[in-house]
């Protein structure tokens, strides 16, 4: 089951330049940034309300991030959904016909066990799912 | 001040098919349609946490949401953060260099006082700020 929205994934170019704007336009501080190696990104997050915004920044070339940007651009990159149980969500999800990027969990930014939908199944979005890794039952 | 994520606003190219996908997906009903015909939107919400998914289509080939459609395709189009005074949030954003697409807040969907900052501003994100029309102080 879907519980919240958990975090906002945005592509930026550089993570020296939108953590300041960002902590401006949110009023808050950055409260983690966090290296996450498997997927060639860095990442830093704010809070807003139940949910995080987190930044993202290619930390190389042939990283997935980087090859967006240099397709898209700064923006958007995107949304991740906290579920109560990943694999119980995967399994309805794909039974329903929705395309899933990872058929099973993978270890992700902040402590979590994610997985994405294919944006081609979601008009356009492309979906994180996600679950505390001390919260799996 | 930005209190949460109230909507994530996502274009779509029909609300007939796309309401039944979110549907299935988030496993929650399509709670409100509404059209907005200043903006040439027809839009549909569900609630995920504290915050919405507001699907939009266009409802004409003029609308803002056409225009993205043709040149984007479907998928995330903004995010909305809600504000507790947003003529206050609009008038402290500006002096911090932000770019607002509109200086004063306009009438918006589900009965809320909006307006938009340019992406050239914020990483190529689309930010509505909105404030409920019943808590205006």
């Amino acid at each position: 089951m879907i519980k919240k929205i958990e975090h906002l994934g945005i592509a930026v170019n550089n993570l020296d330049e939108a953590i300041p704007l960002y902590e401006k336009l949110l009023q808050t501080t950055c409260y983690k940034t966090e290296s996450v190696s498997s997927e060639g990104v860095n990442t830093a997050f704010f809070q807003i309300g139940e949910a995080k915004i987190e930044l993202l920044e290619a930390n190389n070339l042939n990283s997935p991030i980087a090859k967006f940007l240099s397709k898209r651009g700064e923006g958007f990159h995107h949304v991740a959904f906290e579920v109560d149980d990943i694999e119980e969500e995967l399994a309805r999800l794909q039974k329903l016909d929705f395309i899933l990027l990872h058929l099973s969990p993978k270890e992700g930014a902040d402590n979590k066990r994610i997985a994405f939908l294919h944006p081609k199944s979601t008009m356009g979005m492309l979906i994180e799912l996600c679950q505390d890794n001390i919260s799996k039952s």
